[in-house]
């Protein structure tokens, strides 16, 4: 990724208002901020701000997916009909999208792949040797919402980190499922959701007792857990009522709140490789069923949810690790004084090459107000400030975005630099 | 990406003979070293080795867009009918997947997306400052190809690069349209393909005496080029009638081949910003139409190419920039010869993190001729073979799969590094 850009040369417009048909907050943010646009009721288009959010986003995942011996591979979005028809879920599915091809032959767009990696695993596996096998992909997925109004949190069109495992027996998937969970921590942990996230007991439909959630604290969450007040687990309402104690820890004071799900772990055992007849032999030359099991995570909802979490009544506040740039970097009156402009261009340059991600905002034709308005919008975690004023002083200011501190730093790079990175937590 | 993987663990598996209804030497070759599979007539699914050569492809393109100050984002893929409307083409483009929504509403799944990005610029351009403008996407593509029959050069879903661009003029839209050019000769150099591709004169279309394409020479193309004798430059058959002459140089000896199309590049004029309505107002404060270029590469079509172009009779000799590991590391009789393990686990370990991308071949149930075979048919750059003949002489054998030269190399780590570097371009 290009690491720096300038303001005024930059695909981005910020709005002061939001459209009047985009209800939440989420999506009202990041189309006021020029992240994304609408091009119709949930689906969402990527503007270059907010791609390379997703960008980051994606990176963490698939970094985290690798350290837990996840292979990378892709799968088409285009299913034909006779996958599907084979678990049943062309009929039982209610929001796949379906189309015919010139040929008159059935396809769905893919809201899932376990009816596409199944049988291709079921190619490669033949005996114990080829197992455990854990197979990852990051791409589209097609959903027929009805209920498209909680912006990018619930998209038709979206992309979705899935992960299936595949092993000899429960006790191995037993295993890998607790990687995966702490695997999990780790992602939330990176795009700073882990301090509102909550493990939470789902239903494990017909074929597992549980399945487990990752569910954030907000108020767009569209979900009801009850927190384990003794040890920090959740339970999914819909499972409350035949599930009276927690699961975890056996406690029964819980505090009832509303949470979006960000990611879900589901052993689905052997639902999928029946279907499939994906079998192994084992060590006695006995031939058994695969075990598997999935693990999602949908991308545009963790950068909703992100943005649901961290803003306040000026605009979006970007944890590190998945803000687009690092530093939002303002000169001021430069039209009045060469030297603002010589030295905003100088840090450019020199910390740009130094690998920090920095937007300039050198546009002339902004007054001071409107050019702080959009560094609180866009929400970089840093802003740097040079004017005439902190000239005078041989500083810039330095302005975290998430407590509002403000620093007057001395203006050589190195100090600027050396000032960021002992001030990483701000 | 991770940078090593052990064979025995890899989601890989190659096949002696290809799938009978497979008739395309890329997708054979392909399917044969593991690095597709095939779900349904003209739809692929990319496996991690696969994969891992598409992303290579991805990052070079991106590095080249970004270096024309391409800003890339990300569009959808499914298409409100009405974007579609505006320009005509719900009717007159044949290969569209159109589809409805539960309310009735038509969709198209998007083949291209001039219809898309054109009224999204139109939100953002208003005056002379906002242009010229470059945006790209790398995003997948849905054609309901009839004819599907040569293997992932075409597609019914498969990724493409599509740049953009947006001017006051046609000077500027020319100006922008040469770098281009010479970015897409950089990309087609960086993947292996430049000495056999041809910049070929096509038709402009309705407004534009020229298109250009660039035409790869292999007999698996579906096009007929005229490739001028004199300097070098094509005309594609569909406008040699009209077009006796090289509109480059004027010369008139030319050379009658078959190629396929890597590329192409369009100016697209007015077309697309007059049906929806995209102008901009002038220094003299006058409306003015946004001028357009367009401007694609087809990712799975480059990578097909690639393997029509570079092979042999045992398999794949992937060029260095694409190949999804450059070192193919066999041990071979380790059972017999405890050292042999480890020194290829040394090589392996010390390697990697080097930062080098190396496979190692450690299965102890496959012949010497099976794992040379594999290596071969898989195409990595480099093979490096450790066995209790080469323990004796203190060395390694190292393999040049483009050149077949073998060299005995001193076996202690640093050497090793040094012969790969020292012979480049083996």
């Amino acid at each position: 990724m290009k690491n720096y850009w300038l303001r005024d040369k930059i695909f981005l417009r910020t709005k002061k208002t939001s459209p009047k048909n985009e209800v939440s907050l989420n999506a009202q943010l990041l189309i006021r901020g020029g992240f994304v646009d609408k091009l119709a009721s949930g689906i969402y288009e990527f503007l270059p701000l907010g791609w390379r959010v997703m960008r980051k986003i994606e990176n963490i995942i698939r970094e985290e997916m690798n350290r837990i011996d996840g292979q990378e591979l892709f799968l088409p979005a285009l299913h034909p009909r006779l996958f599907w028809d084979k678990t049943g879920r062309w009929e039982t599915m209610d929001d796949l999208y379906k189309l015919k091809d010139k040929r008159n032959s059935d396809f769905t767009l893919g809201p899932t792949h376990e009816e596409i990696i199944t049988p291709l695993a079921q190619k490669y596996v033949s005996t114990y040797k080829d197992l455990p096998l854990y197979l990852y992909q990051i791409q589209t997925k097609f959903r027929q919402e009805l209920r498209a109004k909680s912006g990018i949190l619930r998209g038709r069109e979206f992309i979705m980190k899935d992960l299936y495992s595949f092993h000899t027996d429960e006790e191995d998937l037993n295993d890998y499922y607790e990687k995966v969970k702490e695997a999990y921590w780790k992602i939330f942990e990176r795009v700073g959701l882990r301090d509102k996230t909550y493990l939470t007991f789902a239903s494990g439909g017909s074929f597992s007792k549980y399945s487990h959630e990752y569910q954030t604290l907000t108020d767009a969450g569209e979900d009801t857990i009850y927190v384990c007040q003794n040890c920090g687990q959740a339970i999914n309402q819909e499972i409350k009522d035949e599930t009276p104690k927690c699961p975890n820890c056996g406690g029964s004071d819980f505090k009832k709140v509303k949470a979006i799900e960000i990611g879900n772990i589901f052993k689905l055992k052997t639902k999928f490789s029946q279907a499939f007849d994906l079998f192994y032999t084992d060590q006695n030359n006995e031939k058994k069923l695969v075990v598997m099991g999935c693990y999602g995570i949908g991308l545009n909802r963790l950068m909703g949810t992100i943005v649901e979490v961290w803003h306040d009544q000026n605009g979006i506040i970007w944890p590190k690790e998945v803000a687009p740039f690092q530093i939002y970097l303002i000169e001021l009156n430069s039209q009045n004084d060469q030297r603002v402009g010589q030295k905003a261009k100088e840090v450019y340059q020199k910390m740009s090459q130094n690998g920090w991600e920095i937007i300039l905002d050198n546009r002339q034709s902004c007054s001071a107000g409107e050019k702080f308005a959009d560094a609180d919008l866009i929400g970089l975690p840093w802003q740097i400030i040079i004017s005439p004023r902190t000239l005078e002083k041989n500083s810039v200011e330095i302005v975290s975005r998430a407590t509002k501190k403000k620093s007057l730093v001395s203006f050589e790079v190195e100090n600027i630099e050396k000032f960021l990175l002992e001030n990483e937590k701000d």
